[in-house]
């Protein structure tokens, strides 16, 4: 396998085809097909968002993928934000469309067209909806699996409240859920205010939850918009306050997408494969059972571990493929990440004890099936370090420079440092090295002198994104 | 209301919208909202099928939307079954593009452009796969909600195999797959094989699961197909067999859609609005506190009701709105079809009891709270009930005939006749009343003379179909 550190991007692209994870051979570029293993981990980064957002009271719901382009025109500035990326549907069979239809980049059109039959007064409000869908963008860059693709897994949640306070409250709400979304896959990220000229088409700001990648290189992995009242105002979405009169909504949306999972399998890998958070892995500990003497008894005593570790809901499965040997099952389970492997042969039979091997740091642990709910406490900790590590890694490639000959001009790194918020200012540090801003750190109030000018700024992130 | 039986049309449209399944004021015709409730049902029945299908060893895959033309030119006669009806994608952002995509009418061509890079010998077979998606048909006839959209929700299996004999055995076990989903949703089917001339495109021949909606007219469900070598040697599909031979691999596909949906509320649903099969409601118990005295105690003890209730995996809710009548609840959620009421006052808490109305039959039942297990086999019994009265329903609305002049003209039925199979005869009969050919009955072997030539036929269906 190729080595991680040194070429991740070869290494990122063999993993996803080692582990089976998706097909990009599909006869069009930048389309993949999602293989079950790589389907199986979405599905259930899907369903930790599901269950962040139900708690919240989001109610799920599913457009319909096409659009047509009087519902996209509708909307300002917006469309231009995506208008060279749209995929038309022109024909029916044979015959012409009256009017072309786009496939959704993303859901406002589709759905701010049926709001105002949804929002009538107050009441109707706050209105938390959301969907699982793909979105489509005709990529013209180069593509990579789960990072840019142009048939993208994607979550969108979408509100519509009575004025701008309950939006900006929503938007704290997504700051809560985000949080607790990203403590589950065990991933490390920055909150940033994107600069004014990188905000979502149409929003008032756009704050952007961005990671790091081992190349040194800034990914996007979530973004929040405060929109005010710039879609309702275009939209027409106005509801009955409770004084009887008519006022347009405020409204947020929340993104994601599948770059979680590229974030989750670039940060968290090395150069044995994969290594999954016990909390989306498919499998959460494959239990090996050893060849030897008293096989039969073996096989028997592994299936009664495997149903005591279903009952305490650990995802375990045996692997009993025959013609192979533990060692190959040792390499292909560590390859596809599995946090936890159980090792049984006829000692730990014979003594009531199964051995466990952590993924994570090679550890060797023989215990009594009497402990066998410690196998909980090792997941938790598995994803515990991990988190742990990946934080690390971020901030050990994170540069704070106050004097713009300081920047590192060899590698790629998260480069800290105050700024003025000014484009001419961002262009200078891009002219200096390939990098861009950002944006303010959102969580940091401390100011200083921008980098460049001098004038006073504020803590600002600049890299080479994805 | 509208009267279900004399009015199935409009009663149908109605209980969707009351019932804010699917919200059809989109603006592409055809192309419906999912709204929560609806949504939520739709994946409980995935679940259903996901369970079956998981269970037989299919691995779940996702593939793209998008179809290169090339791809389904590849199809042969395929192709020539879906060309008026694919909506083709011609531009990306103002470009025309090199080569026009479709959007997927279903994925034989999407899928058997990559089996020949999956399947290289005998080890890799057999293959069985499935995926849960939506597909499209520029649909030019008239569209209802879940029976006939141009974006469908679709579930679709595929397989490849050794041989012949190897897909037949499939073919059994699909069988088996769809009596076990149609028996959790309560539905009645005959196993009709299709006449040649209404075949899937491809197939080498077509078995369709029909059943009855209450306006009379037969809704097909489901489809299962054996494809042989047809689409293998198109695609150019071969294994190495144990000998080291090039072999053809031989096919079969599985498709169920949203139509599972629209039977279950057209069968299932009353007057008073949905009635659902416990196996898919969202919520199979509602919980309704009676206002009065010692409310807060009757909320409290609610309370402890819906914690007994989720912790035998009922899915319970409480419906604690303020400024709603007990009444109001009560019909709001038959409406719905939620199988069981638990009605909780004061008078329930000092008994420790809880009262049990039926959605079904009305009954009301008062039982102690050391038998709340009870509740999870009174939602058996619904499915039950609802299963027996959906048979009979099918039954009473079955008319053998052995001679055409008593063919029931004032009414839709499902007429059970002997057919030779030949299509004069089916058009002869169609010429008589709108009714078409769905197939001779699969199950049964007894043979008599064909009702319009008089030559040996079998017994065989015929109805008007959505």
């Amino acid at each position: 396998m190729e080595n991680k550190k040194e070429n991740f991007s070869e290494w990122y692209n063999e993993i996803i085809d080692l582990a089976k994870l998706s097909d990009k051979r599909y006869a069009i570029k930048g389309m993949n097909v999602w293989l079950p293993y790589g389907l199986k981990i979405m599905r259930l980064i899907d369903n930790i968002i599901r269950d962040n957002v139900d708690n919240k009271s989001f109610q799920e719901v599913s457009f319909p993928v096409l659009i047509t382009r009087s519902q996209l025109e509708t909307e300002f500035e917006h469309i231009k934000g995506f208008e060279n990326e749209i995929y038309w549907v022109t024909k029916g069979g044979s015959e012409k469309l009256d009017i072309e239809l786009a496939l959704r980049p993303t859901s406002e059109s589709a759905m701010y067209t049926m709001f105002p039959l949804w929002i009538r007064s107050h009441q109707d409000l706050p209105l938390k909806i959301y969907q699982i869908v793909s979105v489509y963008r005709y990529e013209t860059k180069h593509t990579r699996s789960f990072i840019r693709v142009r048939e993208i897994h994607f979550f969108e949640a979408h509100t519509a409240h009575v004025d701008y306070g309950d939006a900006e409250r929503q938007m704290s709400e997504y700051m809560d859920i985000w949080s607790s979304i990203a403590e589950k896959l065990c991933l490390p990220y920055n909150i940033d205010m994107r600069p004014d000229w990188d905000k979502f088409p149409g929003a008032k700001y756009t704050l952007a939850f961005d990671t790091l990648m081992p190349s040194g290189r800034s990914l996007q992995i979530g973004t929040i918009h405060e929109y005010g009242e710039n879609f309702a105002r275009n939209y027409d979405i106005k509801y009955l306050d409770i004084n009887g009169d008519l006022k347009y909504v405020s409204q947020t949306t929340f993104g994601l997408s599948e770059r979680l999972l590229a974030a989750v399998i670039g940060i968290h890998g090395d150069d044995t494969g994969l290594i999954l958070p016990a909390s989306i892995a498919p499998v959460q500990a494959i239990i090996i059972p050893i060849p030897g003497k008293s096989f039969k008894e073996v096989l028997d005593y592994s299936g009664k571990i495997l149903s005591m570790l279903k009952d305490i809901n650990v995802r375990a499965e045996i692997d009993s493929r025959e013609n192979y040997t533990p060692g190959y099952k040792y390499n292909d389970w560590e390859m596809r990440g599995v946090p936890l492997r159980i090792e049984i042969g006829s000692r730990e039979m014979e003594s009531s004890t199964v051995t466990v091997v952590s993924r994570l740091n090679k550890k060797r642990l023989n215990i009594s099936i009497k402990e066998i709910n410690n196998i909980k406490n090792m997941l938790n900790e598995h994803d515990k370090q991990l988190t742990l590590n990946a934080w690390k890694m971020m901030e050990e490639n994170t540069v704070f420079i106050d004097d713009i000959n300081n920047i590192p001009m060899n590698k790629d790194v998260l480069i800290k440092a105050y700024w003025c918020g000014s484009r001419e200012c961002s262009d200078a540090l891009e002219q200096k090295k390939d990098v861009t801003a950002l944006g303010t750190l959102y969580n940091l109030n401390d100011s200083g002198k921008c980098i460049v000018c001098g004038n006073p700024g504020r803590l600002s992130m600049f890299a080479r994104s994805y």
